[in-house]
């Protein structure tokens, strides 16, 4: 018996692309010129609606982007720190880390500051650093950090930067439409995101929620033109047409999946069932004896990741396709210095699919004779509930 | 009365987005995570068809970038043009001077050689040019010239660039599939195009068919991280995973679209269904009094630029919502010096189609009162028929 998504695919359980709904795949079947009136329309609307789910209405604009998430990270570095500026990275994984390299490859003078991937980012260390450094125009920060699904406290942070008058650059990728980040509340310069993670539709399309100030200042600051978030606003200002060929289907399935987003309640709601999600997954895999890395105080409801038990018959790979046979895909890449495993808890998943990919670990344990998923004796501390 | 394509959608007579298959789209109603062996696979295929449709087999390798066909130009100008290297651009229209500011904003230096919009650009001048100035180490040329439709000698520019051992990078972007363009007998250091045009699948992906031993010298060349396709490849070449974000429906929807492609006949085909598209369509607005910009010698069976009638009672912007009430929608942009309009005859169009537009076109000029088409007496020189 295997389990299936209405579209016959298995669940995903996974950070994005995910598990989306029928009918944001069905608002994709319909081919339009970039020019055409009612995709105009679309678009327009897309554009507003990410704004209002930023508290930006009024103080910022949203640009959107071609291409993966990192691409419009990538836009955001180039475009709002000058030629001549200094990012102070605050990183704590893999997408922190892909700031500082964006940065190197950008020539934008950059400070990596790493603390461990299980702990959050510090913002009274950041106070000092800003303190002492007048030369760092800018910081940036991942909201929800996948690598090991810890979340960083970027309310405090923008409150230090605005102490300072820097400006804030947030990566909420994976958080965004999940946990709120409010520009009224949370001071931001910018912060990107994409259509295929906690907005629950496709990938291919990024996009920067900028404070209008900000990005009037950014011209002529990008290394790249199809990088460069001022020109991209500025034509689409215009005549709300794209500079470059827009992803026009990408953008249909995203325009359907903010009206479902909208449908169910907005941050509050979406980040709810995640959370709903993430209890009952942490819940049940520590009945089977696994640990998370993360305490449940800084654990986001997106991915969780578990340490690998200690037992030898656990081999992941054929627990990986185990579960892919019985419909639920987990993610197969780990990022963590820890030897682990992440499942994600966003995309069109409920109650329902957390319990059916529960049954199949439990299922799964039993034939393969592990008894436990617990890990090595030394790592209990790190995942004891709080 | 108004015609539709199947999706319900009038049909697009424009460069891309254009009209494709339902089975196209239909093909984009799943969702994979981007780890999947399936999506693996389907993207190793994928690859491989676009190598073998330039002739690139053993010597070329297929490297796939998110976002527009723009991106993928700019990526190939900052990956193989290295950073003390110049790029000679042959250009005859908004593409090749796009190439110039790419190069402008990512700091490579470069000389933009222009001929008017209705005139391929010229080898002879090449050989010159490229014999007086050493330090040239590329030479950038967009094959069909989307401005106008004019079609550049990419053949004869391969030969005078291998003569003088200078690296070729062409801009196939609206010819590729179409036009013939062939590694073997024209020897090219890369190539570019996209998802969304001649191939008949949607926007969101481009791609570079690139010389092997080439990109191999062209590590740590990029301006940008996310355009850095020496990267990119190298990535996807450890175990056919994308480095960042794959748009995994607009790749599913590219696979069946190569599917068709091959059993249409490949690009003789798909030429061939343009070229007979073109036929009716400029003899029929002929017919009308409507004259070409270009000799038919010039003109590419993929976008026709045509003068804008004399008659006063011709009013484009009315025209053009007439003809998409009808159910055929043409190009509204224009990029050409002189007054004119475009229509298309790519995407999932055959004779009826094209017929049907003409039909569409000698109502709406009844209709509007409008006699003939034709322009002014002093451009009846350029239009005439050869």
């Amino acid at each position: 018996m295997s389990a299936r998504s209405p579209s016959g695919d298995p669940w995903l359980l996974t950070p994005g692309p995910l598990t989306t709904s029928p009918e944001v795949k069905e608002a994709a079947r319909h081919d339009y010129g970039s020019r055409d009136r009612h995709f105009i329309e679309v678009n327009r609307q897309v554009r507003e609606r990410l704004v209002a789910i930023a508290g930006g209405q009024g103080t910022h604009v949203c640009v959107p982007l071609q291409g993966s998430g990192t691409f419009v990270v990538e836009a955001m570095l180039g475009t709002f720190v000058p030629r001549d500026g200094k990012v102070l990275i605050l990183a704590n994984g893999a997408y922190g880390q892909r700031m500082a390299r964006i940065c190197g490859v950008a020539g934008r003078r950059f400070e990596l500051v790493e603390t461990p991937e299980d702990t959050p980012v510090d913002p009274q260390a950041l106070d000092r650093m800003l303190a002492d450094d007048a030369q760092i125009t800018h910081v940036a920060v991942v909201h929800c950090e996948t690598t090991s699904g810890v979340v960083n406290p970027v309310e405090a942070i923008a409150r230090v930067c605005a102490e300072h008058s820097r400006g804030l650059l947030v990566d909420t990728m994976s958080a965004f439409g999940a946990l709120p980040l409010d520009a009224r509340s949370t001071p931001f310069e910018a912060a990107v995101a994409a259509s295929g993670k906690c907005l629950e539709s496709t990938p291919g399309l990024g996009f920067c929620i900028a404070r209008r100030e900000s990005l009037k200042r950014a011209r002529g600051n990008a290394h790249a033109l199809s990088l460069d978030l001022h020109d991209q606003h500025a034509a689409m200002e215009k005549n709300g047409q794209w500079r470059f060929t827009p992803p026009v289907q990408t953008i249909l399935s995203l325009h359907r999946a903010l009206e479902e987003f909208e449908a169910e309640g907005g941050v509050a709601a979406r980040g709810g069932r995640y959370r709903s999600n993430l209890r009952i997954l942490v819940d049940g895999m520590r009945g089977f004896g696994f640990q998370t890395l993360l305490p449940d105080a800084v654990q986001a409801p997106i991915i969780v990741t578990f340490h690998m038990p200690a037992d030898p018959r656990f081999q992941f790979e054929d627990f990986y396709e185990r579960m892919r046979r019985r419909g639920y895909v987990i993610y197969p890449g780990k990022l963590t210095s820890a030897p682990s495993f992440r499942i994600g808890c966003i995309g069109r998943l409920g109650p329902a699919e957390m319990r059916g990919a529960l049954a199949a670990v439990e299922g799964i344990l039993e034939e393969m004779g592990v008894a436990s998923g617990a890990p090595g004796a030394a790592l209990t501390s790190a995942g004891s509930r709080s």
